[in-house]
């Protein structure tokens, strides 16, 4: 089962009815945002863990419970919400109080740092899974979407792209011969205790047209984008940002599909105008902070330029799914 | 695994460090609630249905996201609030289109009889369940809560009760033979389409003590309030509404003890004190709406009065579990 036979899924909830004008924004971007009073906006974001699908079945309840709260917030980050309230609902094979009580150690622990209260939650009996929705404020009229980039506005990711990917083949032991003597300490932490962005999207208010966090790697997430959007893009695989000890003797090829197509990265993904950079000062934090990875287009779909040994330039089309291998169009 | 051991889960959750001056409610009743504006608080419920667990194998998905919304509209029902948003994490083995459309004319329905808007969710794969958060609204102050009933309150119902139990016996075949001849229809509507009572939660709101809905079986329920509120409570057992139908020559021991503790009534249970009775006249709705089981007392813990063949009255202290048979204590 791929991620695009979800999309399809996904499309059957679009067909919820517009029935409330209290509804900013509804089904189908990272959050839903809500009238809540005449300056703030509550964005509210829902999100489940499956054991053996989102996280392997070995993961230690601190870093579930982790990961659970942060890819949520994650979602508000994309919004540019600031968080308030988290829910919670946990289904457990076994009523196992000692794995509770580590889940809650690691669930605490990051929601005191972002001054997160959990409000409510629902404990019940089946097959390993977590549901967190987190709720959040932005400025009213100030959440960040998916449907705002337009033509000429750059592309920006917050952080290395890949490191995701990387945690999970090495703690699954999928890594290929040459990768396995590196020491993956740091990507393992990444995959498991991923940092929700949330200082660059509240930052990001008022600057960037279109924002979303990478969950399913940077081909999928940022398609979102455009297919929202309708428009495209073309990314330049050189300025990728990548894990450089990833990148044996200087071949990004593996680093950049990991990039594109793994997932679990949980950096932020935006679009600012051009007229909107020319803003900026040359000392403002986004230019250190974020890296320009390309640019968005009129003509649809989403391209990548790549370089040959003789530095050559070619731009491809990406597949659509987030899984399958890019193809060459040219 | 005993409801129980699920309480006791529970109050891990409860270590949640009360960090915001904006949560006028949180964990331990049947939702939050949480400041929204000068006028209103907003309550949040979330609740998981695992298949298997929460409905068998074999129903229907229309039925499935009824049942998914309903349990969590009930919880606002409890709360006095009325809905308005609902956010669903739905997690399926595989991307089944029909499945998924049929589910959605289920969600849909229910949801635009109350117009309540769906404005998030996620899909993903895994053992199928269903999570879903509602979200409603109550005049500041006025959500109605466990902790209030006072000894001396009168406990009332909104409905018959241990019909969700018949129509699960009935579905999972486990009915004792005597009753396999009756029509069991109502009961089974009664399991897959629970009707939250939102109209009688919202007309409760300045006149019930406490309140919360039954999902767990009167007897697990109403000590949720006991223990909450610090009380206990004496019980009619001639007085609990029970299903004619299934007093098979008047013999009610069986439907009481699904009244007790088969649960999936979701009607209302709720305590109203002396004083506010007596302020209201003798054609106000409660009085034909809703049935008095009992009172509140100051002696901590459950009992329930029953009645032998020549009419004398025992009192009874019920177990905790609700899935436990009731043992005598005299």
């Amino acid at each position: 089962m791929s991620r695009s036979e979800f999309d399809l899924i996904q499309a059957h909830f679009m067909r919820a009815v517009k029935n409330r004008d209290d509804v900013v924004l509804g089904i189908g971007d990272d959050g839903a945002a809500l009238k809540y009073s005449e300056k703030q906006d509550l964005i509210v974001s829902i999100d489940t863990l499956v054991a053996g699908v989102h996280f392997p079945e070995p993961t230690v309840p601190q870093d579930i419970a982790h990961k659970a709260l942060a890819v949520n917030l994650s979602d508000l980050a994309a919004m540019g919400a600031t968080p308030a309230w988290v829910t919670l609902s946990l289904t457990l094979p076994n009523a196992d109080e000692a794995w509770v009580s580590d889940f809650c150690t690691g669930f605490f622990a990051l929601a005191d740092q972002h001054r997160v209260q959990l409000v409510g939650g629902d404990t019940t009996r089946g097959p390993l899974s977590v549901t967190v929705q987190a709720h959040g404020f932005v400025p009213t009229g100030q959440a960040l979407r998916r449907d705002g980039a337009y033509a000429g506005d750059l592309i920006f990711v917050t952080g290395e792209l890949g490191l995701g990917g990387w945690g999970l083949a090495a703690v699954t032991q999928k890594l290929a011969p040459e990768y396995q003597r590196l020491d993956h300490t740091r990507a393992i932490v990444h995959l498991n205790r991923p940092e929700p962005r949330l200082a660059v999207g509240e930052q990001l208010r008022g600057m960037a047209s279109a924002c979303i966090d990478l969950s399913d790697g940077l081909a999928g997430d940022l398609r979102h984008i455009l297919e929202r959007s309708q428009v495209g893009a073309v990314i330049d695989a050189e300025q990728i940002p990548l894990p450089g000890m990833y990148c044996l003797q200087g071949d990004r090829q593996q680093a950049l599909e990991y990039a594109l197509f793994a997932g679990d990265d949980y950096e932020l993904c935006f679009t600012v105008s051009q007229e909107k950079l020319g803003q900026l000062s040359p000392d403002h934090w986004l230019f250190s902070a974020c890296w320009p990875i390309g640019k968005i287009t009129d003509e649809p779909g989403l391209r990548i330029k790549t370089y040959d040994s003789h530095g050559c330039s070619n731009i491809h089309t990406l597949a659509r799914s987030g899984y399958t291998h890019f193809d060459s169009a040219d």
